[in-house]
């Protein structure tokens, strides 16, 4: 099982943490392509835009689940998603925020999820993946 | 020419004055589908997200071009820009802030522009509509 997992990075930051712990969580499920989204120290390495595009790209046409934290608005995630739903895969988005977007909790292809803390959350996932 | 204009929502009206700008000159091109982003005393209606998405999805299925201000980061206007890019859509994004994310500005499909002010911004786009 591939996990794409998505998060903000250049739109905020602030829910590094948290996306380390979803992270951690998801592993158990598979193989999280993303994995470096919850680095607390993460550096934008010497490559372009559009090489951290195509590299992303890549990993979300290969992986079999997309599942992402839609707390912090983030174009980037908005992107992913937006592309993900027209390649069918199956998307689950997560968010404390009183609403989301109308474009992803109206979007009949993406199941979204209002949770108040990171247990509420993995108990989402783990009903997520015990049934796919 | 029916034009996709594509800002914050949800994630944040700061730039809604300027959206109405922007959405008056685009009005001299073409018809602008999504003309209620401007409006600064934006309601939702009663109407569900799915409605909101379905609408909105239509018009951009129904949209010769997208031009998106991209500076307050929106999940919604990343999903617009993914689903805009799947359907070959001629896409430009706009941005006043230094970076914008690597997935608008790293995509080889959209073309993205940094501004420093709403003349610039309408310079930048009566070149692109006068090329179309």
């Amino acid at each position: 099982m591939k996990i794409y997992f998505s998060g903000a990075i250049r739109g905020g930051r602030e829910d590094a943490e948290l996306y380390a712990e979803i992270i951690t969580h998801l592993q158990q499920y598979g193989d999280v392509l993303t994995e470096h989204i919850g680095q607390m120290d993460l550096q934008e390495k010497m490559i372009t835009d559009k090489e951290i595009h195509d590299q992303d790209l890549n990993w979300l046409i290969e992986s079999d689940i997309i599942i992402a934290e839609v707390t912090v608005p983030s174009l980037g995630v908005g992107y992913e998603l937006g592309r993900g739903v027209e390649m069918k895969k199956p998307t689950f988005c997560f968010h404390r925020s009183e609403k989301t977007s109308a474009m992803v909790s109206g979007c009949p292809d993406i199941k979204t999820f209002k949770y108040n803390s990171l247990l509420d959350l993995k108990v989402f996932l783990d009903e997520i993946f015990q049934k796919l």
